[in-house]
């Protein structure tokens, strides 16, 4: 049995999704895995992952904005405001959707369907440096 | 260490919630594993995964009609509509639910509580057929 | 490969959020495995699990307030009512959020960023005793 550990950054440019499909389909096949669970992990509370269509792009977009309107900025209900109309928000859509994930791989690749995309979910409005952890384990 | 790895079939009929426990516990028994992880995982993005009470159905059903009107069809949000008015809406219900799950196993079983049951959630309107993969690691 | 299996129990005094990183990251320190993985897993149905901010307590105070907001008591839309007005909106509100989450670790210690917190959300009116199950696998 073997491990893998890899730390990615994703640079963000406000709210919105960031495919990194490629970035962990490229670290599996250089751990030399065969048989094994590739870990995501994101190390914020104001970011998160999701696996969602990659086909039309407009899904991303109407996922940002069904986020938007189901968690809308300046909510009178907020005490947690000091960081920002955007930083409250940004917590909850967190909790909504995924802070870590994990996907199954055989034959040295991850078992995604064929429409499903790998992203970080970026809910600040300013650029952020988002870190990415990637753990693999299994068999070569 | 050992790994088992078996991807199951789901039938669905349009919205609702079809329990998978069986299958899931099946698949730990046949792998042999006595301590260990077991990872499910969903092929969709319109289509995930949910652990909720298995004891009275209508827990089922109440999830189902709140899912349906926090998100629902014919939003005039949408711009991704070509694959009809229950697609967009899958997209987001997978969004807020999950895509991946993963159980601990002890003493060769599935480490659920007493009224956890294992669901395919289908959100769209047509029958299906969704693919999930079991994935498990542990040691015999 | 080594493993590692705990289960704590937290108990709860109503909604609320209340943090455990602190026995998560002690089970991790005495299994003694440097790099790996840690799942947690919430052995419950109206409680759930979340990673979130753990520097300002507004946080946790806003995250409750938006989900009772969203998920509201008494809504006319359940049949499922005979635990009480606040058992379907626990469902629901387990279903929005985590039953299980995964945690790489690195360095014998978990990988949670500066601002990341493991919390046990609590959906329930009354005090209960929450089961949560730690696993951990890697090398040490």
């Amino acid at each position: 049995m073997h491990q893998a550990q890899h730390e990615i950054t994703i640079n963000t440019r406000g709210q919105g999704l960031i495919e990194f499909t490629r970035e962990a389909a490229g670290f599996i096949r250089e751990s030399g895995l065969q048989t094994g669970l590739l870990t995501v992990f994101v190390r914020h509370t104001s970011a998160s992952l999701l696996i969602q269509e990659n086909a039309d792009p407009n899904v991303q977009h109407d996922l940002l904005a069904f986020f938007r309107r189901l968690v809308p900025e300046g909510d009178a209900l907020y005490v947690h405001t000091a960081e920002g109309p955007d930083d409250m928000p940004a917590h909850v859509k967190s909790a909504l959707t995924a802070t870590t994930l994990s996907i199954p791989v055989a034959d040295g690749a991850l078992l995604l369907g064929t429409w499903q995309g790998l992203y970080l979910f970026e809910h600040r409005a300013a650029a952020h440096r988002r870190r990415v952890v990637l753990h693999a384990i299994g068999s070569k």
